[in-house]
């Protein structure tokens, strides 16, 4: 029931430039993303993000853009009905994904439970979601729990995946979450 | 278990004039259930909805009433126990029924437990459903919760009927979501 | 799912004079309890009562002690526990006893439990009952989730066991909710 | 379904005095421990602690070292991945395990898995837990649900260990619960 950094794989989901403004706590949600994906790379989690019509929409920002090893453009909000994506995803086969992203209640949601329908492990670190309004994030939260996906946070994927004090990548992640406090 | 435009009515449960006043929070479930009529609308989503003994109560509320397709009155707080509902829905025998409206712990609450003892798929939105007190709108998303009927945003609701940035209904959600902010 | 009056019990927990005054939030408790058993009498649902200990906590409030029908002295926390509670409601056997009082983390969430597995339908209308702490509530709420107990509000007991509004009680009900507002 | 003294054994995270200082809320947190942990004494259950590192965080803060009865040093976060630990628990087969300590999201919560997996009946005493940041501590509520695991609170624990007011440990832990207001 715990993550290990050797059967997980993070998702980003659509943090874009034209759209982080306009999130509800915008700043603390890329906070945690930061972290997520800092404590990622840390331990040796592959680190893939998506982008809705990024013509429109911008790229991911850039703080993440440096870290990220595959991105992945959509149209669908669902990014799980994107063949490329599917065919993307297939090298991990057997790996938990880790998703995070906006917005909360449309394409982090829908994704979420795309991948589940398509039989995938997912967990969401939910406080590095964000919608524009905190009551679809809340709602987003319900149905992702009847779902039966579990919810995690941010710190729970760094020291899950770093195990115990001695690993080798504890030091690295103990310095993410000191530079993010 | 995403929404889908094809396979959803939309039922509106009694957001009359006299009772309306009394809502907490009562122009923000107004708004969401506006947005939500308007999506419906524009995704090609039948629009039903209910009176609870309008000579009381009053009609829907105008703001609403243009966009319904049929109107059904009641004198049980539950709908679903009304042969002449039972009858009129049994013509979308197999569709999802998305529900919102007043009051959340009474005639919604009652509602959506009826259609569900009936076989019918039910969800929820809970944002744009209201009462007279929030404690009582909590419990009964906590008794919704407890019977396993998924509770959406309509934001969802707009989005996964959407589905797509190119889909014919895209443009219209989008205006109809920002003209609601 | 829903209650109706004719298969319901209402019993009251621990709505004692001594105990009242350190319950937070325990005028709305009291208000609700009240409400509740209105509701109840107007209904012809059988109204019972706990008191633990009354030597040293009091009787139940003065409020209540006129519509209560039959009154249970125990030393246990968990009512279920004790042998001539259990002989009393075996009269009743198969109705869904509605429990309402205090402390909401203690006595009440004890003998749901204890109801409960005695193979009693329960439902626990969390808006009248009250503990010292709000904490403590809240995780009464949480462990009551937990064993599958619904959770109801006063409200909604008062209009399931009213069911339409041309109901024999639906008009004593009605005052009865507006007399508590 | 009630916790009962004779089948529990209490065991307490990592309250260590150099982590203490930074967790939320902070004093309210061992607060709750010390009232959990004499009423544990006061009811003849066996008080174990678990110390992470403890020469870098320090030991167990000196309020709750008179009272416990073992201490297990670690270097998982997760003590159930401990050969020590799971030798040691080996003495008590059986037992529900009743868990509380920091941080909830780190060291308590993956304990608190880890158990499970390993068979162990878990309880988790919420209001005895504590994380530098309350967003986590509300996701480790949301993964123990999801793990289907029993929340409690620190009252709850003692009134059910004392189980009814004439019993033995009664008026000890009665007095406890007074000084802890």
């Amino acid at each position: 029931m715990l993550l290990s950094a050797e059967n997980s794989l993070l998702l980003l989901i659509d943090y874009q430039t034209k759209l982080m403004p306009a999130i509800a706590e915008g700043a603390r949600v890329l906070n945690r993303a930061r972290l997520l994906t800092d404590a990622a790379q840390a331990c040796g989690v592959p680190i893939w993000a998506t982008e809705q019509y990024p013509h429109g929409l911008g790229e991911t920002v850039p703080d993440l853009i440096p870290l990220i090893t595959r991105r992945l453009t959509k149209t669908h909000f669902n990014a799980a009905t994107e063949a490329h994506v599917q065919d993307a995803l297939a090298l991990w086969q057997g790996r938990r994904i880790v998703l995070a992203g906006c917005e909360a209640h449309v394409c982090l949601l829908q994704t979420a439970l795309g991948l589940k329908s398509q039989g995938w492990a997912v967990s969401v670190a939910l406080d590095a979601c964000g919608s524009r309004h905190l009551d679809d994030k809340a709602l987003a939260r319900d149905r992702l729990i009847h779902a039966g996906l579990p919810l995690i946070s941010v710190e729970m994927a760094a020291f899950e995946w770093a195990e115990h004090k001695d690993s080798a990548a504890f030091k690295a992640v103990l310095g993410a979450v000191k530079h993010a406090d």
